[in-house]
């Protein structure tokens, strides 16, 4: 038996992505349209505010391609608040014009592989920081569902504490040479999700995202032990842009 | 030929994940949804007075992300009333305006890998306390159906008796250390759904599904040895929240 | 090049899997209903005709789960036979209530792994029962499709016919053991159908399968070389609880 | 670098498969339904005299099963031919009471393994009856496509031309055995659709499809080179029970 | 570690795939469908203007079978604009009549495995040229996403900068060997899409696409370590042929 890494766990995390039925709001009244737009402003006005409290946090990104139109990341505290932000979206007017296309569930995790034992992540501000992140605002958005692979001998769960401390470590300072190019948010999703991370970044120039992940993926972690799922880039929707995107 | 471990079998079990149509929730009146709540209440009465006489068990959660909505987990004595139980919910109104996402069809299962010769599990009533559980009332659920893997040199079936004893008790050693924060029920499926077990986990915090499901992992029945299938997450929903959940 | 067994075919198989769409079926009136059950049950009369006549064989189970709602079972000599009970059903005022969910094409197979060379097949009463078999009207019913791996060094069909011939008698045998018990129905698909060969199990009690199947998995037959489908498991439905089932 | 072997391309091939939907079709008018029928006999007409000046090929089939209900099979010497055949049925009014279930695009094409150099392919005219074949009118269709595996030690395509040669001609003697009971289509795919190749099989007995398959998948091409996709079978469809299998 | 290539980006480009509701789209006017038809003619001349201005390219061509009717081909400098040219589309009247049924997304890549140290990308004409290629306008299309393969002893990613620089050397001569019957547009999609590039191809003559893609295979690079998604194969569609398809 191989040990576990320690994990610390902030915020849970959903990604809910929607596929906008054209047809249908097209043939609503534009009075009604208005209508479900306020409502949709009215949430992510409660939303922002709950990010101003530092009680969560909220990004909208529109989705390139057919997987979907939109993607609303949602953070929260606990899981029931963060059923209630999709409940009430699903309540919305302009909701009912949308299909649930894809999500994810996750809770913002950070691995102990690489700490420092003088630090409690209890109380310590950076690590808490980390853990219940405000998203940025960047102006593109990435995300994709991963699992480490265990498949004949490319098993990451065979591997010792050491060997996949010294892989994460090499792994990690790729990461660490895109700062201030990228945010990254490491979510995970074991016994949550159908893959064990989610991984979210955040920068200004998309090129970044595609940089980073291929860069990564000549790695030992990802090259032998990264199994990926979809891939969902889009572009940042503010309230002008969305206003936009929806008027006909 | 490996020897196939004994099982005892217990009651039948049906996981039933709705999606909530919730246009064609809101497109009907207040009355009619009334209704709908009323008779779902009515349902759930039954299926709880059924529990209180011991003749089965029953619990609801709401889900977490795009695979469903609300997820009904039903116990009885034989296929014959899990059926029955199944044709009367989509006979309700309520039904109508959900659709069935996903399902498990399996029968609560102890295995005597690990077990005391001295005990006749027909009439132990630790054993048929197991057998027949009465599903605890966490906040939080979590299901997965899983596979035990034949692939290459990973092949758990072709594994002696007492290899796969060995690796069940560390296994289920790991299980323990979680013990008042996690309960388990198992229920095999082998002949019944499209994976051979599934596992159902009830706690108040969801962290401990994460934690201990990735604890597992680097477990060598686990990470050698298990393949697994999509994972559902919820809240307790009683009928306080189902009332609130479903009001427009 | 490995040898081929040489295998006996009988009638054509058809397992047609159907949810039902409950909303439609209760918005349509209480004598609309009745007309749409008399006619099925008037089918199934000519069905239940042609059993007698043994020119064919017919069972209805309901299915547990989203997978579908019930399964019609057809056995008939020809093809042509099979597709024209298909299309009768697809042209009933009962099918536009239901939607196609899952079937499968197949042959009644028997193997000559193990077989007489004392005995003409062609003429034998035991052997040609087999092959056109008059299902047994058991509580449940089990079916599931599956191949023989062809995978790195677990290839079937790069075994000599000594080890082939070898493991299907140890696999046999676990089958003998549970005579008066389940009862087996094997069709084979190969050109047919996406998996190989389809298995339908019946018996009076459910656990039966669960057992058979659990234990064949530890021979090595299924151990190493056998990959499976989906499993639909079901109860039986006749004419009193079909009425039943589609009262409203 | 392996050597890729020579091949030679004839007519354009397109499988289209069809779901009737058959509660849409009841629900038109008797007079409706003639005018469809009267549309699609028409159409039939077109591409049996396309058949008969040797621009073409056409063949109609039933498919078992809720994979579909009818397979057109369409051969033509250019793509834009073959589109504009399925552009004209999308456009017919049958065709609103059909769902596009499958299809498949393809190439007939003969590979050189087995060739003789004194022929000049190109007015050879066995060599070109084959590439630009008329379909048989058989009362049996099958139909899959297929992969040339590409995994582990199972390479097809890190094999030298030799290797190759010598298994397709082994390959090839089975087929030839079945000379007379079975007529193979063989068309490439390759860089037209999900899969390397298409096979079409026509027969009168179709348990010669099952015969044939099964005996060349113990043939170390198919057993450790083949990768199988979907099953299709099916019963001939002349105008008669054309005409039959639409009226209600 | 294994190095990673260095990659050269240029426009983001995004093939939208569209099936046509034929049913819907007869059930409107002859009135409307022009109306939808001179909106979609109008949006085209757009693009078309945007090509001639050197800021985007842009191709249509149908698609054979089921897959869908027609693919968009878009390239832009930017995500932003990529995404207001899904968005305007999607918004038109013409779209009501379609269904989504697959997108990539990506960005022209040339890859440094082949390069000459002398020149400086950014300002290098032919360099420039074919980042931000404009489409041609060959009579044919095909489309395919693909991977690297990482699997067992076949990863790509394990292996070192020289091998693989040997390896693509020899697939790009196979490919310059189509010079002038194939023009090829490589784009990279990780962090994007779900494969990590998309390969499209323009020809004449079809049959070119099948003998390249067929002649790489047998090339170690496709062999060992390509994955391949799904194949899109079709017909150029001009203003004169988008009329007569959509003409009822």
């Amino acid at each position: 038996m191989s040990e576990a890494v320690n994990t610390l766990e902030g915020w849970f995390v959903l990604h809910d992505v929607r596929t906008i039925d054209w047809a249908a709001w097209k043939s609503i009244s534009e009075d009604l349209r208005q209508a479900a737009l306020d409502e949709l402003l009215t949430l992510q006005q409660e939303w922002s505010q709950t990010e101003e409290n530092k009680l969560g946090s909220y990004a909208l990104y529109s989705v390139l391609g057919h997987k979907g139109d939109l993607v609303f990341m949602h953070l929260r505290p606990t899981m029931q608040e963060l059923n209630a932000v999709e409940t009430a979206f699903n309540k919305s007017l302009f909701a009912e014009f949308t299909i649930p296309s894809y999500s994810y569930v996750s809770v913002v995790e950070l691995s102990t592989y690489v700490s420092s034992p003088d630090v409690d992540p209890e109380t310590d501000p950076y690590i808490q920081g980390r853990l219940k992140p405000i998203l940025p605002k960047t102006e593109h958005i990435c995300f994709y569902p991963m699992n480490k692979r265990r498949q004949g001998n490319d098993n990451w769960y065979m591997l010792s504490m050491e060997e996949r401390k010294s892989m994460m470590r090499s792994h990690g300072m790729i990461g660490r040479s895109y700062a201030g190019r990228v945010t990254q948010v490491i979510s995970g999703s074991v016994g949550f999700d159908d893959w064990e991370w989610g991984v979210t970044l955040f920068a200004d120039d998309p090129i970044t995202f595609k940089k980073l992940v291929y860069e990564m993926r000549f790695d030992e972690v990802s090259a032998r032990y990264g199994d990926f799922g979809s891939f969902f880039v889009g572009n940042k929707v503010d309230n002008t842009s969305l206003a936009e995107l929806l008027s006909m």
